[in-house]
């Protein structure tokens, strides 16, 4: 496929694979797509490692980099003084009402108090430092694209990248921010619809993919959101797009790291089985529905806080949630979820990333072929 | 173009459009396209007037009415008893509250006692009588197809359609309900994502569509939600739809009788101007988000009633709003709203329904060109 995105980024097919899991990116890469891996879940030191083992399994091909830089995050995770601010501005009562649900999941609860601290250093990655030095170990290393998953990427993202000589993506919900964006300094923007996996809008990639196009051309656009097939990579760029970005389509591949007992819901999901919910991270982000986001929804509930408050009350909790669904606790494989879009329900076999790779491409140009048999009818 | 439907149709272009308005029908259908006309909103006579013109205005080129016949409505509307039995079952504090609202956005109320009346005969319309006597006025006519607007469609409306001769569509916004459709006897499916206008789910056209085609094949799918482009028209097609079914790209035509100040916040609406409401039919139903629908969301509503009283409660005063907005009164602006999909962004112009259909026709063409660029490069 020849695309000003391919040529660019030096890759065979259009097709971003955002995964928090190097072996895809690794794997994605190889096959003639372009890795990305999402470094919010890492610390500076695990990132370095994640990093090192690309560069020695893509033999120089391209990759990149997501990390989260909010714009608004909950100021107690700015005011200098880290994991005890935070901690402090999280209530009493968010941590009962998670007690209680161990409990009435029955589901042994994990020593709080040292999960606090562990979970707490996790919330220090999305702060502007935080942040800022998840680039500085990412920008060491052959990166071909590093994006910002939320809000507009900081000054400090955009110099140290222009510095670098690596192209700065940005990731977007409307029309504004895709302006927005792009007059910050984003060279590629992903236009991403409310059907998605994690952080999203409401609007739908159908509509949001021209309405994008047309707002910052000539830079050149992603489609991101419901994307898991060929038939919807051709979709994406007849509505103008230069390629795609998919997330949720690796998290069933044999390489994902995905907890098995999350995996297979996933496998067994309908597309009507996901959420937008603030439970897992605090701002509004679509993911299996589960016991854990009704139950954030319920009425027993303290509602969810901001970001990254909740990351802090949820991350741990869901740690512990995975450990004990699979080693069979019914009331763990209740609750546990994890992000995912709508397309979840076209998920339905395990295979090799590479295969997703190339079953895209082949159904891609057999959807091209089949547009071509009605125009010539 | 040359597609099943385009032949089984026997139409150019596999564009259904659906309109309340007899002008964008007809202007559709002479363009090439299909018009089919929403009739939940006429009388039986006035909807054999509104045939007959028309029967009179498209040379025997198809044409196709669509009908709502809604799986549960609310039970007062079935007793028997008619307008006394739905009108009873409205709570006074919903009246209380709509009296408040005219009053609060400074709008002379109409005559309440007589609206009801008038009102209560409009949600006859839905019950399965109503329908009923809606379906045998349009087999009456020479129409290419009727549609069951939600809800699987009744076997009455199954039967009478078969022996006269006429094709069954179902709107559907989730695989199951499809084949649920599919079992009833509908010939096609109009799969209709989360971003349409009027009645709709959760789940995007980008995910509902490969999802449905998978499910009922061979039985053709239309993909509705979010379509007002070329672009949009290619990347269904490239879904694996057999054609589009647009609604809300009518509303800013110059046929349309769109009421003047709803189709001026159309166009200057963007992408995040909706929001999915029982204000106004006591279902969810994608709408302009306005002082209406906030009202209904906020503190001091009673909530919304279930199909067809809440129709009845807001009708009346949808009419009386549009008429005061129409002659500048501002609170009745904040309030006037119309049914209508996220796809309102991308309309910005008033254009001839005819034209509308020969550029969507065009950029189509464009779009394809595009992706073999892509392909062949």
């Amino acid at each position: 496929m020849d695309t000003e995105v391919c040529r660019r980024f030096g890759i065979e097919f259009p097709l971003f694979a955002f995964s928090h899991c190097r072996d895809v990116v690794a794997a994605v890469t190889n096959a003639g797509g372009f890795g990305v891996l999402g470094a919010v879940a890492y610390t500076p030191d695990r990132l370095e490692e994640e990093l090192r083992w690309i560069d020695d399994h893509v033999g120089g091909r391209p990759y990149g980099v997501d990390v989260l830089v909010p714009g608004k995050i909950d100021e107690s995770a700015e005011r200098g003084g880290g994991l005890d601010d935070m901690l402090a501005a999280i209530p009493a009562e968010h941590w009962a009402f998670l007690a209680g649900l161990f409990e009435k999941y029955d589901v042994p609860p994990p020593d709080f108090e040292k999960a606090k601290r562990s979970n707490a250093r996790g919330g220090t990655q999305v702060t502007k430092r935080g942040a800022s030095e998840l680039i500085d170990v990412s920008l060491a290393h052959p990166i071909g694209l590093i994006a910002s998953a939320l809000g507009t990427p900081p000054p400090l993202m955009v110099e140290r990248a222009r510095a670098a000589g690596v192209p700065v993506a940005a990731l977007v919900g409307t029309a504004e921010h895709a302006r927005r964006q792009v007059a910050a300094g984003a060279d590629l923007i992903v236009a991403q619809g409310g059907e998605a996996g994690g952080h999203t809008g409401e609007i739908s990639t159908m509509v949001l993919v021209p309405e994008i196009v047309d707002e910052v051309a000539p830079v050149p656009v992603l489609a991101a959101g419901g994307i898991a097939t060929g038939r919807q990579m051709a979709a994406s760029l007849a509505l103008g797009a230069s390629g795609v970005w998919c997330g949720s389509v690796w998290l069933t591949t044999e390489e994902a790291e995905t907890p098995p007992p999350v995996k297979e819901k996933m496998l067994a999901a309908t597309s009507r089985d996901t959420v937008r919910s603030r439970s897992r991270t605090g701002k509004p982000a679509r993911q299996l529905r589960s016991a854990w986001t009704d139950e954030w929804e319920g009425p027993a509930s303290p509602g969810a806080l901001g970001m990254p408050l909740q990351m802090i009350v949820a991350e741990g909790a869901m740690r512990q949630i995975n450990k004990v669904a699979e080693s069979g606790g019914p009331g763990a494989r209740q609750l546990a979820n994890y992000f995912v879009g709508q397309c979840v329900g076209l998920m339905n076999t395990v295979k090799p990333a590479r295969q997703v790779v190339y079953d895209m491409v082949q159904e891609f140009a057999d959807a091209v072929e089949r547009l071509n048999r009605i125009t010539e009818g």
